[in-house]
């Protein structure tokens, strides 16, 4: 068995921990990444560690999709991998809930998701080749009360993932979708010190991404959840 | 036991045969009925038939929405039944999809049953009463190849009931989501003849919508669903 | 739309509160009425009240089960609608449950409901005609902790029943499992004075499984789940 | 982030291709490994080749699992790691199955596989330390037309697994479900010339077993499925 290999990356969303943890892992395997975000500017410090270059994209706007992958093409080469972690959410009871936000909801998180896994699969259909995964989250399995607007986002990305996975799969591209069930430890985030790995680690979710990304043909997995020991589901 | 009874009854989307069948099993159970489509014109004749009222709406426009709840309040009273069938699919490969079509997908299938069923239970929730129903699809629970933007819509619309449903049950409003898996026989869409019931017949779908809006508290489903006989699933 | 009629039930596992609540409502609807329990004693009463006839039938034996079904051509006629309540169930810590227990869950709740189904079916194929309802449990889509041996029965049947539903459907059965969510109400267990509606009223379940045995072969449901509305989930 | 490091590990169905991998992958992490069958003449060149013990055991009868159990004690030590990939099916039309079959899957698929979990946990639990994967099917998750058999043990088996997950992932045992989900590739079962990947391949498969393994504490998955690119799902 011989683990799929890709040489260039494209992680949508870049500011998060965990595409921090995605961005060294990919560019431990000599992968080249570029990185896209609403600005920039918080990508300074992980392109400089990681070699990546920055693109600013707002991924529920086509014209910034478009623009990102005219870019990528001019100077950085189809990326083989795309990772979309955008995803916006709002809670509170339903009938106080802001419909500005839950077109925005459903904009970031699966409109967006669209948008970059088109013009991505439009370059790779004809290498037959390539992975895109999307970063889940419980609430796309699971609609929780006072949580409409991020129950529709993750429900419809979960939708698309699936979609795609059926029609793109025997054309050569793998789709994955990663439910993402629990708190993701970061700076701002701290475990309680009584309850250790009570928060996902980015690096272990980024270890089940490259194991995804890895999977030869024979073998695909199109969703896998991580969660912590402790997390109740 | 004692069926829940309710004494008014709103559907939107109203222009389809299965809301047809729908508003002639209402009346006949003497619940006054409000039907909203985008277009009024075609309702006249089942308005006639069943003495209901015919409002304009396109429901995936929030200025709408408010206008026709407004109107409710003013001339109708607040609905107790409320039914949401609109939605909106296209298909095609993936790479060719127009994002406009994505867009609509969600905005029709999705936001609208958003705006409807937030309207609709600002209005029930002081009285903690009513029933909201949604119409989904096999698309809902299973994304296919080639239909992306339909799986994206009904994906959400899944995810919004069944957030609705664990919030709002315990406040007294019944919220209920039918799967409905096979085409709709209609004076369009006629079964072969050696096929009998191959087609799910619009009044036998309305039965079970009767059912679930009959549903006492003790007993409530969030979700059914249909097919005819020979689907495959 | 023509609802379906049958003129004949058998109810397996009839000592239950929920079985008592299925005679009444197949007695009042003329259909004539089988049932069948470990034990006649306990049935004598609703067997008088709804015209019965009694059946002792341990329905994880295969020899009691065979027995049955001839004891029922030879007096009753074969039954149209069959109902399958039996289940057995055991907790605690994972590590201390009694394997015989587990072989217990597993014959009552899904082995006795092949074998009954089984004969069931061999009986309503050369007619095209019947219906097999199944009494499944939140256990069946979800696997609680402490509750091993409750989850394996309950998947068991749930894979019995799906698989029976896509094979049986397009022969004319109409095969359906009805998820039970939550505690049903019966002379031993009573609502708590403030919480009305909180535990099943195996009359509102009851009404449902009619619902299901009235569905014409156009829109057929293979399963439906049911639970008092401030139920969690 | 630091991947889990087991030292001992139990593969119980090893007469299979895949449970050829699996011994093959987890001897070369320097893991010790045993490995049980119902017969381990079959096991004899593995055993030599990956350093293995055999052990002869027949999952499905608890006096056996018991005595593999008290063997490993004995002889071997507790094993951290324990794979469970034992099924039985039978296929037909419903009504012509044979009820024994049905008793022999669940006890090969289900029942052996609680007889063994739980050996397994009782020796885990003290040391709060351990992983335990059963091997599922998609048979598992979807139940297919004349399949009632496999459907039955592959439900439960599931149902076991996410009870146990639900209860053990918090006292520190890892389980796992892996839903494989098209043929595997074997000396008996070549791929067409001209349809690569089509067929599992063992060491694929094995390689998202050792992922599973590998997971630390804040980032555990309870199922992964993995099938083949042109698999239809």
């Amino acid at each position: 068995m011989t683990p799929t290999r890709f040489n260039t990356a494209l992680i949508v969303g870049a500011g998060s921990g965990l595409s921090a943890s995605l961005a060294r892992v990919l560019a431990k395997e000599n992968i080249k990444v570029a990185l896209a975000a609403r600005s920039t500017g918080d990508l300074d410090a992980l392109a400089k560690e990681t070699g990546a270059r920055s693109y600013a994209c707002d991924a529920s706007k086509r014209s910034d999709v478009d623009k990102l992958f005219a870019e990528l093409d001019a100077g950085f080469g189809a990326p083989e991998i795309v990772i979309y972690n955008p995803s916006y959410r709002t809670r509170g009871p339903f009938v106080e809930l802001d419909p500005a936000e839950v077109e925005k909801a459903l904009a970031v998180t699966a409109y967006g998701a669209f948008l970059v896994a088109q013009q991505a699969a439009k370059r790779m259909l004809p290498k037959k080749r390539g992975v895109i995964v999307f970063t889940g989250a419980s609430a796309g399995v699971k609609g929780y009360a006072q949580s409409a607007p991020f129950a529709m986002g993750k429900f419809a990305l979960r939708g698309l993932a699936q979609s795609m996975a059926r029609e793109l799969h025997p054309q050569g591209i793998h789709i994955a979708h990663v439910v993402i069930d629990g708190g993701i430890k970061s700076g701002r985030r701290a475990e309680p010190a009584d309850a250790p790995a009570s928060l996902l680690d980015p690096d272990a979710i980024a270890a089940s991404y490259l194991h995804l990304i890895h999977q030869p043909h024979s073998s695909w997995s199109w969703e896998i959840e991580v969660r912590p020991w402790v997390e109740k589901f």
